[in-house]
């Protein structure tokens, strides 16, 4: 009866500024961390585990397609021996930062295009398993997908996560969006609410379907993140104990 | 009385290939793998450790400038922070392919513009300092010099190394050539002997000069590369012990 | 007696935001556009070009080191072949957008540290000239500085800028900061005007010193650039002519 | 009656090198020079034009997916305005080295993944197009493909090319492989000699196929590319005329 709320963080680059992790670090409990491929750079990775260190939030390794033109949501042909090796690659430069921080990794969540690659290429979804499958660490992904059904079969732990902020349709798939507008931050609140309760979403149609959820991802490049995050933490923080819960409380660790 | 042959490696990128790894390997006992910022990338940060994890070569970190496109060879002004944050980045990132591998890091070399750069300038070697000093393992550099002395004051190992294929001049120092011209093999393993057996090194002026030495580095695009450490490595063999000598007891290891 | 406004456009990258474009660009003269070697992509290239266009706006190339990570504010040790190689790289990259749009380059102005070293060393301004000298187009430099000697030696056009929102010092040399804090537009616009008007600029102990100027550069990366630019036109527009001065006042163009 | 040898050229990057073109150039009549997204740099951009200048080679931009680490050879999902930008910012970079240069762009050429992605994705053959329609150039591909058609079909010149070095199968379809093996030299001329004479070509099966062909493309990565290049050459310069053609001759200049 507990869950996580992450967050895509460190995603700076440069003298470029992506997402307001300073504000919204205090709400999440797990940081996926961007590890240089899509976003970040070896600055924004050290500021980043040390932020997420001071809020005691946990960190993954948010590992991606090599595309930092792209911000790595285009999709790749690439074989399985190579993207294993460059996911190796980019867990291994983050652990280095989270080692100094006398931190340990908590968990990997594919990026972006890999993301759904994942979700969908048989070979994609085991260049994973080869490249994480000795750390020991949950994945993140979709509930219902072929990266689920490989990483289980592989004997990897498997989190899966509820977009509060995007849509489901009626069959209970996920939309996903290029772009992130703007919502109401107490219906995103009530949607995860609903995951997290009662383990189902409901369509913009009106169609509910089934959810399993273990970590409530909120995307940091939604206009209004501040207020979504707020809004869901509080729910959830009322829901999962009393009015006093802290967050401690939310992810369970104080409810065994 | 023992001493090691160090050589850069895993330097090939994308479809190109640097240096002939396969052929060198053998005749080496420590290998610098390029970690991606001035040459390599996954797959071969990956083949490079597999490669000397057969031949029982120790693998060091081989870290650079940010700078691909100028083969890590182009001076560049950074700050203390920011370069001990790249050369965190680059050591983990080769620290995870050691760990698949089941082999853990042998050391730290900073290579190219890096290396004179820590050997110069004050805040440079206290960034490689910066990012090392909790890894326990030596780093590589040129003794007498600016790093020798912040290394040694830190509290890191020094690992001072003889350039058998370059010249030191009537004081003494190395002549550092971006050109790596074809070499008498015999030549350089006669400076290599004279530098490991007496500690010295002649100019081509005839002037000798004392050197430390613990490691010979020797330059993988010397154009007779292969030949020059078949022969140096032979020539320390035979040295170090009698006629039956093997790699490992080049590295004094079984000499106690 | 006309004098223009330049200001850095079109450093966007990837999913990343620089500057604001949209609202800064009504107000200058000149845009220096980004070509994709500190910042910009050729997305944000194409747009930017379309976008100075559409406000008849002339179109510089802002040529920068090699330098991405760095927002090419590191300083490189590169020469002078490669330097010019460089720049050609990216004069060529631009121009070709530009003559899509029916568009011609308008002026080159090296940005960040490739402007301070082409102010200092020989080679880097020889390096600038012989990238651009087949192209007639004045290049943007300092006054008085290393760079408008050799430009000028050279036989190509120099125009002298004043940079509104740095200070200079008693000696009337200009202080270059990384960081560019919040400013009164009302003072920058006093000093841009005192510098068209009088030939003289202030130091913040009170010392007048000449300067020359045919351009005013405004800095996007100014937390209230727009309010700045803004304020820098109005006066300048007032200055120079009367109430109805408009853009084209500015420029001289029909004032001849 | 006339055709033309093409041949990738100017790929070589930072210190790695790729091919010999020194040794090809004088061999073919086109050369398609990288331009930085999949190898070369503008460096080697620079000499590749003087290298082609000297030996009257005609030059067109060899444009690639922006995929430096992968050398273009994977497909990427990109969209139509992007990738034109892409590749109008790669012609760009390259027409400044040949302005310079005092010579005009000859041809355009997708390389790699881009090459097979204009074949069959409709949005990727009309980006090629947006992007080089005021240019006024022909067009490389493979005859029979969507990218004929869609070029074509927009107006522009669409020159078909003949792969000697490689197998096409019975029904005449070109079969790519990524890796190139060795080859008899005369087996290949006497491929691209049946190409052009008769316009046929012979599956390994020994189905003949009709093939249309206004140049030769020889893969400069083949082990002996060398001698296929000078057996080609022979071949078609011994067939268009008399025992003494000349280059010239070749590309049918002076038998109108």
């Amino acid at each position: 009866m507990a869950v996580n709320i992450n967050c895509d963080m460190g995603e700076s680059f440069s003298l470029y500024t992506m997402g307001d992790d300073e504000a919204i670090m205090p709400y999440i409990t797990q940081a996926n961390i961007a590890c240089g491929f899509h976003g970040s750079d070896p600055n924004h990775m050290r500021q980043t585990v040390e932020l997420a260190k001071r809020h005691g939030v946990s960190i993954g390794a948010h590992v991606s397609l090599p595309d930092l033109p792209g911000f790595g949501r285009r999709e790749m042909k690439i074989d399985r021996a190579e993207m294993a090796n460059i996911v190796i690659y980019q867990i291994g430069a983050l652990k280095e930062f989270l080692s100094i921080a006398g931190l340990r990794l908590g968990h990997v969540k594919p990026h972006g295009a890999l993301y759904g690659m994942a979700a969908r290429q048989d070979h994609i979804a085991h260049a994973i398993c080869d490249a994480t499958q000795h750390l020991g660490v949950p994945i993140f992904g979709l509930s219902g997908t072929l990266h689920e059904e490989i990483y289980t079969a592989r004997g990897l732990q498997f989190t899966p996560e509820f977009f509060a902020d995007l849509d489901y349709d009626d069959q209970g798939r996920l939309l996903i969006t290029r772009q992130h507008p703007k919502l109401d931050p107490d219906a995103v609140a009530q949607k995860a609410l609903r995951a997290v309760r009662d383990g189902t979403v409901l369509s913009p149609g009106g169609v509910e379907n089934p959810v399993r959820v273990e970590t409530i991802c909120i995307h940091s490049d939604t206009p209004n993140v501040l207020a979504i995050a707020q809004s869901v933490r509080a729910a959830l923080a009322d829901y999962l104990a009393d009015p006093t819960a802290t967050q401690t409380d939310i992810t369970g660790a104080t409810h065994g």
